[in-house]
């Protein structure tokens, strides 16, 4: 199979075409296939984007670059991407991923571009590939709505909550330790309607509650993600 | 402040000693401190060992991979390399965190261990931080127990609990869809005794039981992380 037109979208032209042939290559179409360089292409995706937000956005914190990269790792966001290279027409599927429409599923789709970029950082270097990277994400680099995904966990639990018409979370101070110098306060964040409560430490109020909200919004997004319902009851 | 020893110890001199006292600031301190620096650290180090474990187990699987980088850069791990580094030396925390011994807090020295490194990337390069990366986590890679690390998710999840005396889970089919050449598995991971139960889809029975055995094993692992509990019941 050609890859030219591939090539021409990624503006990157492979040594080794086999390389991008196994990137290409998914396990229900049998072995080698391309999780191992889905796993390192992740990480290059990863680390790209990381620099990219770091360099670029030189006034907003830790708590705000991680929900930057966040939202443009997730799987809808590759899954676009992977759609607009057309990736699906150079798919390896097994027969039945394929009878079921498996070349549009955006999972695979999405770990499938992970694996590109892989194969393009094992046939050159970082360099090359951190530039394809950033050639396919401009567009969602330009987007990024900075106001929505700079605020803080609390304002963010609020807002998630309020657009499904849920009752907001409540704070509770369920202790305090330590002399008046140096107090660490332990908060609960309760969202009663999902039967959601955790808790979280912190020097001050605001930074354990903060916490808190933040455990409460992995739990809310991690949910949707994994396709799974769960019923936990672990003491600390 | 002279570096000079963390530097030997490092094996790597700083172009510009400002990035490391930043790295060494913690946010009790004062602004600015290292938080960026550690985003930044994280990616690098995830980025760093990812590429090691790629290149040198070359027979291992995405899932094992995942496993070893997992246990390499946790917590603890990040910790006790800095603990060898002497950093609790030479951190700056703010009166309360250091009254309070937050000097060898385990989270405190992880988090400044990663900021070192993206310190160390932010002075020279991607390469020179994979040395001196490598050169900390040289111990670490070598005692790898590949054995217990390789393991599926389903062996992983059964050791787990029979370490903590829990009785084993149950793996039940609830649904089966699609006609017979492309079925989907629903299966149900139950842990009665901790009160959890998680569902996972695959194409195979086995890749479904994989799947939920694998998210038990994020509950499990994460809300010790975490320190909090939780209780949670989210509808598919």
């Amino acid at each position: 199979m050609s890859f030219l037109e591939l090539e021409y979208s990624l503006n990157y032209k492979f040594s080794n075409n086999n390389l991008l042939e196994l990137a290409l290559t998914h396990r229900s179409y049998g072995s080698p296939h391309n999780e191992r360089l889905e796993f390192l292409g992740d990480s290059v995706l990863n680390f790209a984007i990381t620099i990219f937000l770091f360099e670029k956005y030189s006034d907003i914190d830790e708590g705000g670059l991680s929900r930057l990269r966040a939202r443009l790792v997730q799987q809808n966001s590759l899954a676009t991407i992977a759609s607009d290279l057309n990736l699906s027409r150079y798919l390896k599927l097994g027969d039945g991923e394929l009878k079921s429409g498996g070349c549009n599923r955006p999972s695979i789709l999405a770990d499938c571009l992970e694996a590109v970029f892989g194969a393009v950082f094992k046939d050159s270097s970082f360099n090359e590939a951190r530039i394809v990277i950033e050639k396919q994400f401009v567009k969602l680099l330009n987007n990024l709505d900075l106001k929505t995904m700079c605020k803080d966990a609390k304002s963010l639990l609020q807002e998630l909550l309020q657009s499904r018409k849920i009752s907001l979370p409540r704070y509770l101070i369920v202790n305090i330790n330590g002399a008046a110098h140096n107090q660490r306060f332990e908060i609960e964040c309760i969202i009663s309607e999902l039967n959601i409560k955790t808790k979280a430490l912190g020097d001050t109020r605001r930074s354990a509650e903060q916490a808190a909200a933040k455990i409460a919004i992995n739990i809310l997004t991690s949910s949707n993600y994994l396709d799974c319902y769960l019923y936990k009851s672990i003491k600390v």
